[in-house]
């Protein structure tokens, strides 16, 4: 028998939580904004990067992203054959590269701390990088090859999940949630009043503003501002739209982190600034910095279109760790947290949302998850 | 009795001349894609600056642009009393500023040859340069103050023309122009033919694709590309909307050339590049360019929004002249190859225009600028 769901949230988490259970046969509402055309997702550069993004004192998070990755290939085949779109999904790999002679010591030190947890790294040259990557400046001193670390185009995932849905036959309310009741009920900011069986809350940063929720001990997480650009290939003619990389390229800066993710159409997603402010203002200061990074580990970056720029937030808990799990209110669970990693998780949240809602037992990476 | 002209273009320089010949009693029509919306003056940054726009060998034409900032008072009143509208004419004065010894050592040259032309310039040190502008870099070498080089909101300016246009009784003919024939007569990309006893082409860049024109003499003008940004105050609550720049600040950054330019609003316009280039792209490299050297000398500029990023094209000659008067065809007159100077030359144009027109007599400075 079908159970009533409604997930509000709109971006990957939201949209993949909702595909997952219209799958499984529930009758499932999502309820948001602009669904698949907003928030952190939107603004995202839909890196797949459980090796890249590895912290120092994070390896359970990490755990968590090489398991995420796992069910990438397959994920992204159900949803191009679902939706009958392109997700741009890559999996050529990724270059971490070092400015200068400082940067190339804090890579060898991350490259030894990746190895130590068994990950998949090799230390290149500088000329093997400029093989692998021949838009490099002659400035790096070298780098990591990270042949797992791959990409999607997260808008044209965004796009595909919401024909999934559809397909599926996913509901859509547009529209912002101001409370959430007992019942579970949702009550919309136009007045309108939602009920069902099961409320997700999926919606990242997006739910901030929402009543009941903190003294239901549903975790609270707080916008971690990044912004990110878009870049456009060179008018024809200089080479024939060559696109200028191949792979994502990160790099290391001066001690700044900075990524380079192209697109099938030649352009670049270049990001991000990791900022603990809320404002949603694209800063001067910001986009300057990324070109910055960006052109000098990629000097040719300059002959391209500045498209667009853009800040998003990411929503982040103390531990950078999602909360997936049944809050203290009667049948609502949450699915929020995801920070830097909501594409990467998007595939095993929404099956840890599945089982969860069907009462089914989940691995202990994912009861990990559980909201306090 | 009533003159029917016909003005190609819809910038500064087209619709300053329209309005002017309109008050004159002349039957005037607009031809232009977007008047008021398009085209070099609507990316421009609006300054009016004789002296800091004066370059070595060019001292007829700084002599020109001081004759035209001369007109600018009583034109802006005018202007702002027949629109009801404020253009932003800001009178406060320009600072150029070095950055470090060599553009000092630069400034110094361009002072001495200010004051063999005769021009107000007054060298300032650095901390006087920060008593002007409080905001400016500690890294900064001193400077020049120049009262005299004053700013109008160009975007504000143009709006008051259309609206000043209407108000005396200009008739606006949203088009392309294909080809000019004799007559004179104007052919336009959709099909429509107009006739007038007179033309007057003033649209820049945008006639260099007409047909005609070339044969009969009419000057040819290069588009020399320009990129520009707009930032906008930073959020409120910092210093209460203070604004970052009370007076339009010029700069000499390691060589290159910036300028920012304040308007009432607490925005700023930055600009700008200066490229041998035709294509219309924004590019990244340009727009990190100006970041680059706008944050050298104000570094607050960080913290405001990066509001707009925009590229247009000066119309220039080889003598970076304008070229006004009378062409080979019968009954067709030029105004344009204003370059970097258009907003300035505005009303000198428009009087120079209607002089030509009603065959008076016109300064020796005018009859200079005759197409060959």
């Amino acid at each position: 028998m079908p159970v009533q769901v409604q997930v509000v949230g709109g971006g990957v988490i939201g949209l993949a939580c909702a595909w997952e259970l219209a799958r499984n046969g529930d009758e499932v509402t999502v309820v948001a904004p602009a669904p698949g055309r907003d928030g952190a997702s939107w603004v995202a550069a839909g890196m797949l990067a459980p090796v890249t993004e590895a912290q120092f004192g994070e390896s359970a998070l990490t755990a968590l992203l090489i398991e995420g990755a796992r069910l990438w290939p397959g994920f992204a085949a159900a949803l191009e054959k679902a939706s009958g779109q392109s997700v741009g999904y890559d999996t050529t790999g990724t270059v971490t590269v070092a400015l200068d002679t400082s940067d190339r010591a804090s890579l060898d030190d991350l490259l030894a701390y990746q190895h130590t947890l068994g990950l998949e790294a090799e230390r290149r040259s500088a000329s093997e990088c400029r093989r692998l990557v021949p838009a490099l400046s002659p400035a790096v001193r070298g780098g990591i090859e990270v042949p797992g670390d791959h990409a999607v185009d997260n808008r044209a995932l965004l796009a595909a999940l919401v024909q999934a849905c559809r397909g599926a036959g996913v509901q859509f309310v547009e529209g912002s949630v101001r409370a959430v009741e007992p019942g579970p009920a949702l009550l919309l900011a136009d007045g309108r009043r939602l009920t069902s069986a099961h409320v997700v809350l999926a919606a990242g940063t997006g739910i901030g503003h929402v009543e009941g929720l903190a003294r239901a001990g549903v975790p609270v997480v707080r916008p971690v501002k990044g912004h990110i650009l878009r870049l456009g290939p060179p008018a024809q003619g200089r080479g024939g739209r060559v696109p200028l990389l191949g792979r994502t390229v990160r790099g290391l800066v001066r001690g700044r982190s900075v990524y380079l993710v192209p697109r099938r159409d030649g352009s670049l997603v270049v990001g991000a600034t990791v900022e603990e402010r809320g404002d949603p203002a694209v800063q001067a200061g910001a986009v300057h910095e990324l070109l910055c990074d960006a052109r000098a580990i990629v000097p040719g970056l300059d002959e391209l279109s500045l498209l667009e720029t853009a800040a998003g937030f990411r929503p982040a808990t103390p531990d950078n760790t999602p909360r997936i799990g049944w809050t203290a209110l009667e049948g609502v669970m949450v699915a929020t947290g995801h920070y830097r990693n909501g594409v990467l998780l998007a595939p095993l949240t929404a099956t840890a949302v599945a089982d969860l809602l069907g009462r089914r037992p989940v691995a202990a990476l994912v009861r990990a998850l559980a909201p306090a």
